[in-house]
């Protein structure tokens, strides 16, 4: 059993009863909303992590074949790969379909269906193919009033080899949203938009098996999700500070952060220098139009106590430099060769810059150490 | 033989004549300043690409006891590492010492020197002991006037097992100098602070081995270095677009790319939809206060060739969004299947979201794979 206090540093910390609790949160709110949950695994790309919060034969969202690829050994049946597919990636998909899984890939235009459709015969099996929808100007999908909508499905609907699978979004606009009534309202948006464009389908002669929508923040608002079949959202099982910026959860419920060391002071600034950088916590700094801006990080204890006010202002490619919000100096907490935690502002980005994960129990030691499915 | 077209994306690709050329830049302007070089492999942290711009007998520096370790053990025999030694590392570099490698590590303070003295016993083989001075109030490392420099050597020198190496510092503050007269500036200071301190040293007993400055801006300016012992600089290898945007480099040195493939569009938007996200890019944005703001990156056609105007503007985990600066309208070039290769804003972050490299001679099909040696 080691300890943390041995580790060499930065490392990735999951703290496995936190996370227990937010798939707990999470799963207990989409049971009480009537609808299932699909969670997405690309926060940590981890086996082991997804036996928590996305156990099989619970369905899952990827964000990358590689993570399709190792779920799928792994014995996920049914798996939604996230991300416009692109015809260098035809063939990658044919592989998968040959493990017996049932895949459901996304496109979001008639050009992609276009390709989409030639290449259709040379798949051994049947692929689903679900079209974005665009509920929030903010990234990819299709309009759900465009009536090009009903082209691409048709296209999909009369190839062999394809299956139309219904509709799919991601309301990204929900990271703006800073209270619950936004959130609320955002979470309606999303399911008004992703109906409307079921509807259109539905009376064009293309009924909808999937009409999935969801992401962390919507997910946990309140809003109908009749006619849904699903909801997704991923980040909930670690959480983050720009999850804790939108009140979707506190500090407390942060289950990652990057375990680092001092390094050494600037006393003249009252800076504390740590041995994770950027290469560690990442670049993201997410929060910087939030109330309260975290840089790259929050710090607390070894024992992932929030040390009130000190946070990571700004980093190198290995180093860190620890600042008090309002200037104070820093005591014997931060003395050099501690071990301090930094909380990450955007998990998904820090657990990213990890090939491994160090889990712990009881916030000493580590009961385990999971591997992240890396690459694409 | 695999052409790029066949390859999954995102991929990291080099090219290596590129890299060589840079590689040879650097070593001639060394040279014709008479002053050694010292690479710095942390941006590729690859054995294959350091063959090109630091073979073996060269020394190096490494910012990770995981590169120190992998180098050593392919023949490198003098590395500097150059991050804050902390005590949870000492065991590291004492299984390092007895592979045979003269490793210097750098402290910054008393505390850490008596923290490492009250420890040297353990060292089975002597330990090479730089100060760092800081240069350019960005960073770590103790003042060049500073009287505890001093005590900090004397501590060193007077403990078995230890030997005073020198003094080394890094002036990041000239990633903010945007002509030559002030990159020519910041290395004087740099060597100026530099010598400072060692005359300091020597004037108290305490002679400097090793007296090492220097960034790839300021390594590639005009100054005097009479006195250093070594310059140190290290994304010259590959360049990218926070050195172009300094004037360091052209465009067309950058020898590192990210290949992508369009996945869609959104046409009242006037944006095109590719799968290099902020995981293959990285959430760095370094040339936000340059004169040509390059967003996430600049955008080539699959040979490397610049699409003049576009770059990606804002990127997801797994999806960027590119347009152009003037918001034309995006043509064949950008048509649904595209593959494209995006120039970095900081190699160094870009490099590190992969764990291989895909190394093209011709700009058309891929030669080698080399692996990025990964973690800490």
């Amino acid at each position: 059993m080691q300890l943390l206090t041995t580790l060499i540093t930065p490392a990735c910390i999951i703290d496995e009863p936190k996370m227990a609790a937010n798939a707990q949160r999470v799963a207990q709110h989409c049971e009480q909303q009537g609808v299932a949950l699909r969670p997405h695994v690309k926060t940590l790309r981890s086996l082991e992590a997804a036996s928590i919060y996305a156990p099989v034969p619970m369905p899952i969202t990827v964000s990358t074949l590689a993570e399709a690829h190792a779920f799928s050994e792994a014995g996920y049946q049914d798996i939604l790969y996230a991300v416009g597919l692109s015809p260098n990636k035809f063939e990658q998909v044919n592989t998968l379909l040959n493990n017996a899984v049932t895949l459901t890939v996304v496109i979001d235009s008639t050009t992609a269906a276009e390709q989409l459709c030639a290449q259709a015969s040379m798949l051994e099996q049947p692929l689903r193919v679900a079209i974005e929808i665009d509920v929030d100007q903010q990234r990819a999908g299709m309009a759900a009033i465009d009536p090009e909508l009903i082209t691409v499905a048709n296209k999909i609907a009369a190839t062999p080899s394809l299956i139309f699978a219904g509709v799919m979004a991601h309301a990204g606009a929900s990271y703006g949203c800073f209270d619950a009534t936004s959130r609320n309202q955002m979470a309606q948006q999303e399911c008004q938009q992703i109906l409307l464009a079921a509807k259109n389908l539905e009376e064009a002669g293309l009924p909808c098996a999937m009409i999935s929508a969801g992401s962390t923040p919507t997910v946990l608002a309140n809003a109908s999700r009749d006619g849904l079949t699903e909801l997704r959202a991923g980040v909930y099982a670690t959480f983050d500070l720009v999850m804790a910026g939108l009140g979707v959860c506190s500090y407390t419920d942060i289950a990652l952060s990057v375990l680092t060391c001092v390094i050494g002071h600037q006393k003249d600034k009252n800076w504390v220098l740590v041995d994770a950088g950027w290469m560690a916590l990442s670049r993201d700094t997410g929060t910087q139009n939030h109330a309260e801006d975290c840089g790259y990080g929050l710090v607390c204890d070894i024992e992932g106590n929030v040390l009130d006010g000190w946070y990571v202002s700004h980093t190198n490619q290995e180093h860190g430099v620890i600042k008090h919000k309002d200037g104070l100096s820093p005591g014997a907490a931060f003395a050099y060769g501690t071990m301090l935690r930094i909380l990450p502002v955007h998990a998904c980005a820090t657990a990213g810059q990890f090939n491994e994960y160090h889990v712990t129990q009881d916030n000493r030691s580590i009961q385990s150490i999971w591997p992240r499915i890396v690459g694409w």
